[in-house]
Formats: C-alpha cells, structure tokens, sequence
C-alpha cells in the first residue's frame, strides 16, 4: 500500500499530463478541458466577444471542475478520516466558491446570490432527482440510510431559515439600513459557520457509526497519488479562478445577447456548471444502486454551499469587493430554496428511492427554471 | 361474468329510469333529482329568481354528481385496470371540471380558481378529516397504506408549489404583464400535466403493487353494467352542464343576497357540492374500517384537482373565454392550499388515524371558513 | 398513603415557610425568592427607578413561577388523572397567563403578543433544544415516544397556522376594520379552545396508552401535600400578579435604557423568564435519560400557550383592556412560530434525540433571538 503511495510522489508535470490523459480516456467529459486555453486566448485577443467567451468559459469549467473534484477527493481519502473529512468539507465546493469570489471581487452580488440559491436549488432537486431517476430507471425500488438523508434535511431547513430571516425583514414597511442588515448577516453567517463545523464533529466523530455506508460507498473509486493531487488542487485552482474571471466578465453582456436574465444565468447556468462533477458521481452512483452516495453527495454539497460556501463569501466580501455583502436574497430565490429543503425532507423522510421520486424533483426543478427563465425577477439589494 | 355483462346491454331509457329509482332507493341522497327538472323549469319560466336558482341548481347538482361517480367507476372497472385508471383519474372530478368550464365560459375566473383552490383544500382537510372523525369514533385505531398517502401527499405538494410561483410573481414590486402571466401559466400546466401522466404510469403499471391495497378495496362494490353506465355518463354529464349553467348565472348575485363574499361560495359552497359524492364514498368506507380507501380517494381528488383538472382549465382557456387563465391566485388561496398539502402530509405520516386526527383537520378547514366568510378577501387578478 | 396525605393538610403559614425553606435547599434558583419583598419594596419607595425594577422583577418570577410550577404539579398528581390532567392543562403556564394579564390590563398589547409567541418559539426551540443537548452530552442517543411528540407537534402546527390566518389578511392591499379582525380572532380563539379541549379528552382519556410513558414518568418526583399545595398556589399566584404589575409597568422604559427593543423583551426575556420552572424540569429530565419526560414539557407547554393562553387571553381582553385583542402577529412573529412548529416536527419524527439535534434548535433560536436584538421589528397594529 505505502510503495504503491510512494511511486507517484515524484510526480513531474510530465506525469500530472498523462495522468490526465488517462482520464480523459475514462470519463469524455474531461476532453471539454481543451476549451481552457481557448477561452484565455480569446479572451486575450477579442475581448469584446462576450458571447462566445461565455460559452467557452462555462464549457471550460466544467472538466475543471471534475478534476478539482477527484483530486479533492484524493487528497482527503489519504489524509486519515477527520483531517480528510474537512478537507472535503472546505474543498468539496472549490469551483462554486472560486466562481462566487470572482463575482464578489467584481461587486456583482447579484450573481454571487444567484449562483448561492441556484447552487442549493440544483443540488437538492435536479441532482438528487436526476440519482434517483436514473437509479429508479435501472432498480425497482432502491434503499439508502434515512439517517444521513433526514440529517441533511434538518441542515438543509436550518440554511434556509437562516437566510429566510434577514430577507423577510427587507420586506417590512421600512426596510433597515443597510448597515443593520449587515451586522445582521454577519451574525447569520459565524453561527451558520459554527454550526457546520459542529455538525462535522457529529457526522465524523461522536456519531460517526450513524452515517457509517455512506463514508464505505466511497472507497471503493480508484484514488490518484495524493502529491500529484496536491499539484493538480492547486494548479487546477488557478485555471478555474482564471476561466472564472473571464466567465464573470462575459456573463452580463452574454446573457442579454442570449435573451437570458441574470437571475436565470446565476441560478441555472453557473449552478448546473459548478455542480457538473458531482453530478456524474451522484448519477453513476445511483446507476451502480449506491443511492447513499448519492444522496449524501447531493444533500451535503447543498448543505455544504448553505451552511459554508455562503457564510464564508459573507466573510470575505469585508475583505475583498465594494462593500460587506448581505445574506438578503430576493424573495423568490428565498422561497425556491426553502421549497427544496421541505421537497429534500419528504423525498428522504422514506428512505427509499423509485424513479417517480426522481420526476417530482426534476419537475419542481424545471418549474423553477422555468419561471426564471420566462420573467424579470425583481431585483434584490 | 360475460353474460351477466350482456343483459344490461340492451338498457333502454326505462331500464336507466329503474336503475336510478333503484338506486334511490339505497341511497336517499338521489332523491334529491327532482331538482333538476325543478330548476331547468324555473330558469325558463324566472330567470331573475337568483337566489332560488342558486339553491336549487346546488341542491340538483348533488344527485347529479353522485350518479356520475357510480357511472364512471362501473366503466373504470369494466374496462381493466390500465384504461380503466386513466377513465377514473380523467372523469374522477367530472362534475368540478363541467362547472368549472360553465364559469369559464362565462369569464368567471375569481370563482373557477375559488373552485379549484376550495376543492383541494375540502378534499384534504374536510373529506380526509371527516373520514379518520367518522371511522375513528367507531374504530380505536385504524391502519391505511401510508406508501400511498405519502405518494398522494407528496403530488400534492409539488402542485400546490407549481400554483404558488406565478401567484408569487404578482406580489413583486412591478406585477408582470399579463402576456407573461399566462406565457408562465401555460408551461406550468403543461409540466403539471405531464408529472400526472407519469404519475398513473408510476402507481397503475410499474410500482402498482406498492398501491396494492387501496385498489382492492374497490372491488367490492356492486357496481352497474357498462353500457347502462356509458349512457348515464353522456345523459348525466349533460345534466351537469345545464345545471351548471344555471349555478354560474344565479352564484354572483345570490351571494350577494344571502350575505356571502363570491369567494366563499367558491371555496366551500361550491367544493363541498362537488365533492359530495366522493365524500360520501370516503366517510362509508371509514365506517367499514377501510381507511385506505378513504384516503386515496380524498388525496386522489385532490391531487387529481391540482395536476389535471386546473391545468386542463388552463389549456382550454385559449380556446373558450375572453381571454387565457392564469395560475395565478390569491395569496389567501395559495396558503390555504399549502397549509392543506402540508397538513396532509403530517396526518398521513403515520399511517394510523384517529378521531381526533380528524378532529384537527375538520378544525383547520373551521378556521378556513370561518376565515373566508367573515372578510373580504383580496380580488385577484 | 392515605395518613401520609393528612398529616400536612394542617399546614399552617409557618408550615409554608418551613417548606420553602426546604425546597431552596434543594433548588437553589429558589433563592432568588428574596427579590420578591425587595421589589415590591423598591417599587413604593422609588417607583422612577425602571431598569432597577424591571431587573429585580425578573429575578423574582423566576423562584415564583418553580414554586407555582411545584403547586400545580403536586394539586394534579393527587386530584387523579382527569381532573389532574386538567389543572395541569390550565394552571401549566399560570405564570405567563398572569403576566400577560398584567400587560393586557395595561394595554400592551405589542407586549402581550410578543410574550405569547416568544413563549412559543423558546419552548420549542430553547427547551426542547437544551434537552437534546443536555441529555445528548451525557447519552449518546434517547429514545422517547415519537407518538407523543408528533401528537404535539401536530397540535403546534394547527394552532399557528390558525395565527397566521388573520395575520395574513393584515398584509392584504386594504387592511381589514378592525371590527372583522376582532370578530375573526374571537372565531379562532373558540375553535382553538374546543380543539385543545377534545385533545386533552384524547390524549388523557380515549387513547391514553399511547402517551403512557410521559405520564408514567412524572409519577417518580416527590409532591407536596395538597392542602398546602392549595395554600401556595393562591398565595404565590397573588405574589406574581403583584410583580408582573410592576414589570408591566418598568418594562417599556428599562428596555429603551438597556437598548433592548420591546419586542426582544417580550419576545425573548419575558419568554425565558415565564418559562424558567419548565426549563429546569425538561433539562434535569434529560439528563435523568427522561426524555419522554422533557419532549413532553416542552412541546406540551408550547401547545398550551398557543391553543389555550393565547385564545383566553382573547376572549379575556373583551372583558379587561382598552379594546378587545386580536390575533393579529406581526409578520415576523408569524413566520418564527411557523418555522419552530416546522422544526419541532422534523425533529420529534424520528423519537430519537442526539446532541446535534440540540444544536440545531438551539442555532435556530439563536438566529431569532439575535435578528430581533439588531433590528427594530415592524409595529404591529
């Protein structure tokens, strides 16, 4: 086991490149990465193509994303259970987190919100729905531990009223100051920290035994060297904050030209992108009946954006960006995300998945985009 | 069996009148069919007597939809379980759904969506309340199906979800036009439709033993010839219509005079005739302590109302009416529908009922009543 | 058992005394009874002296309110089960019934709400959150009766959405005259009251074997005699109306010069203060591994206030006040008591507690109590 560890260590560029190939060879999506040099090239000499950079940038995110994903993973099955578990857990949404600090620095909060509720929306509805229709399609009835799901639910419920809280007061009469709306989110965001780090403790420490077959499902993928993953982490990091400044440059312009609305772009687009490689593990899994997997992939990513990702983009948007941002989402993205943690609740409450579960959600899903798509939201603060 | 099916072949219009005195005879709320002659001749002969018509036409439609539900059952149970399912679940509100469209026709659209939102709500909450009062006072504890339940309960809660987007849409700060109102609408119904169709796929082919029970129980009912039940289907539907007819015109100015918001009338006037059929299936079916049957056939309306007959109502606006209609409600109606799905799904959770299960919902529809009686509610759009 | 209940029923005043006595041995927090004299002292001497009042108020409800607790508890056990049930039905939050007396009396009707629903959303979410994690620190999973706890979870759901109905109409275009919104809340306080009533008829007479063990478990603690009880319930109830007046009276000014909102006060300190007694009975419970017992207290007290306290108080207001109460919240009052009775059901649903699921309630709690200490809350009408 150590020797097999050691061999790669000295991995060279050279080797980070066929390994690369040899990936690609396994999963075709990975062939999308060609469009990562492409898009900095045009990007270089045509500026102004919005459109096209946007198409680009969106279809060069998506192997990126994949590869930050096995690497994440890889790195954290090496590094024993608890320090793999965080690592998981801070690294398990590196794309949407680096997207969201590109738009954060560029003070386009509105897509940053967007792409927060789009991501939990996807996540919960379309990522889960689509496991266990493809599971469904292929198994007649498929088991999964309810006590993971139900923990997830309850995680998921408490996000969402977190955020449902400073958004209901915007509505009153007299909306606050803004100053007061952001104490108010900075607050919102330490608990929520607070709360996901507990909720780590729970899950991988003091009632690890609970959530026992979702963990073992894991294992058994095959694993890169973890040196080369660390290369691949960092290196793959830099090309998605790149791709994605290139991305967040384009996308207004783009989406007008497409006849899209920006709420539809960050909900939709940037969500169905920045969740692209745990699809295909979600996906897989239910087609290989290990629904745990996938329902702990989709539920935790949710919960993981909710109760981190978000709190986090709170916290650094004092640092970076124009101003603090607010967890003051507009209405409809707050009650979009409620509905999926109650849709979340009843579709795990059973722990037993059929195709038909799988429709409903991508159906509520599809309601959703939708309406997005066919109507200006109103615009938040 | 064949030749038992033959006999009732050559029904004549005197082998239909004996049916019906037969089964007025069994069940006493047939008699009240003299209402129909009654009220044709009154319009004729006193079109400004509104509130008489009102009363009357409501007193008519009763018979009227209780000889449509034995009818269509017989024909669904005739025609096997695949053609025959789709029969009960296309014709299962056959009577909401031809008053439904005289309201349309007439550009009533306030009280087509009262009814639709008020059918819902009294078939969760009163029909399913009604039916744990009545089987609980008589039965400790009564067991149902609750894979069932839990199905009809999550459908539920999807429609109820899809109705609440556009009616959410029209609360933001610049309402949207008209044209995207109904653009929204019209895919909406579209998806509805197509999750229901599925849906029947789902509990009638592929998972139907999960349903196995509440289909049993079905069986034991005596039910009519075919061919007697196809000529009642056409004669009594007609029936419907013309006394719809007659309902719609009086309903706005007999409210008026009998002290009733239109809203009201809508909501439980004209639920509560519709539904009467149904309910007096689920609250004997109680009494013989078979709950399941109960349940699927409050839940199963309802679900029924929300994903097919609303939607259908919606397509063929574009066709008779002023003008398309929307899924947009008023806020009250969206929350009474979601309070209603939720409240279903909490109660049937369990799968055990008890007086006073049914004490609670028949005590949130109190308060729905209460409610809408004593105020205004807003006009809608 | 008979002689041991004579003995004390010559308790003489000095008897009470030397019981007292006993009893702050035991609790300490009883010793706080000593603020009692020095309020009512302080208030004929300096009745200015606000912040000082308000705080020394507090700190004497707090030993009243166990010692009322004792009193009823010790009159319930020994008048059998009915009847008992019944004291412990009404006389179960006697010390947020006096208080809201004393701020109904004054007019305070902002106050008045505020406690009812904070009284709502700490026993749910506080109590029951401190028993998840006092109880889960020391036993790494409790079992308790999930029967129970749906039971009143499902109670909890009724009774807020049945305040939410009226509170809804208040967001309508044109707000409804106030004379409907009094005759819509007295409509709903009765139907509450007759709910709550059938209830406690289910639950402590036709279908008492399903609630067994929490009744079981309260039979373990060491009741006073019932004369005495008697004696200390009027005397100590006279004692907490005569503080609640004075706190009624410091509360609005102690709270400006504290910098704590009314609605904080009544919302979060009022809440915690009334419901001290339950507290320390739900938290020792837990860590006795009772957490039938806790589960029991907590959601049992909630529902008391919400299907009892608050509708008497309705019907109470018509007799005593300015002008009748109504049920009328303020938006987000609403919206939090929703969210706990949502939560409170998601997490009794799987009858078994841990400490995460105490952390999560008491997270939710905390997002609350902290939103409303930031911001001025919309004024209700």
């Amino acid at each position: 086991m150590g020797t097999i560890q050691e061999k790669p260590s000295v991995a060279s560029s050279s080797s980070v490149g066929s390994t690369v190939v040899n990936e690609i060879r396994q999963t075709p999506i990975l062939a999308l990465i060609i469009f990562v040099p492409v898009v900095i090239l045009l990007e270089r000499f045509s500026p102004e193509a919005h459109t096209l950079l946007f198409v680009m940038s969106v279809l060069a995110i998506i192997p990126l994303a994949a590869l930050l994903s096995r690497a994440t993973e890889a790195v954290a099955a090496k590094t024993g259970d608890a320090v793999g578990g965080l690592l998981n857990a801070t690294l398990g949404n590196l794309t949407e987190l680096v997207i969201s600090l590109a738009a954060l620095q560029a003070g386009q909060y509105l897509l940053v919100k967007a792409s927060i509720a789009g991501a939990i929306v996807t996540n919960t509805l379309f990522m889960l729905g689509g496991a266990f229709l493809f599971g469904g399609l292929k198994y007649h009835l498929q088991e999964f531990n309810r006590i993971n799901a139900r923990f997830q639910a309850c995680l998921l419920f408490l996000a969402t009223i977190a955020v449902l809280v400073p958004s209901l007061i915007s509505q009153v009469d007299q909306p606050p100051a803004l100053a007061v709306s952001q104490k108010l989110s900075l607050g919102l965001a330490i608990i929520l920290i607070v709360v996901y780090a507990l909720g780590m403790l729970f899950s991988l420490r003091t009632h690890r035994e609970l959530f026992a077959s979702v963990s073992h499902a894991e294992e058994h993928e095959k694993l890169w060297p973890v040196k080369l993953s660390i290369v691949m982490l960092v290196v793959v990091t830099l090309l998605v904050a790149l791709v994605s400044e290139i991305f967040v440059g384009s996308v207004q312009v783009a989406a007008e030209q497409l006849g899209m609305t920006p709420a539809f772009v960050g909900f939709i687009v940037v969500a169905l992108v920045g969740a692209a490689a745990e699809m295909t593990t979600a996906f897989s899994a239910a087609r290989a009946n290990r629904l745990d997997l996938s329902v702990g992939v989709a539920l935790g990513s949710a919960v993981q954006i909710a109760l981190f990702v978000a709190p986090i983009l709170v916290l650094v948007s004092y640092f970076i960006g124009p101003e603090p941002m607010t967890l003051q989402f507009w209405r409809g993205a707050v009650t979009m995300m409620v509905v999926a943690a109650m849709a979340a609740a009843l579709l795990s409450n059973g722990g037993r998945g059929a195709w038909y579960a799988g429709v409903m959600a991508l159906a509520l899903y599809a309601i959703f985009a939708f309406t997005l798509f066919v109507l200006p939201p109103a615009t938040p603060s």
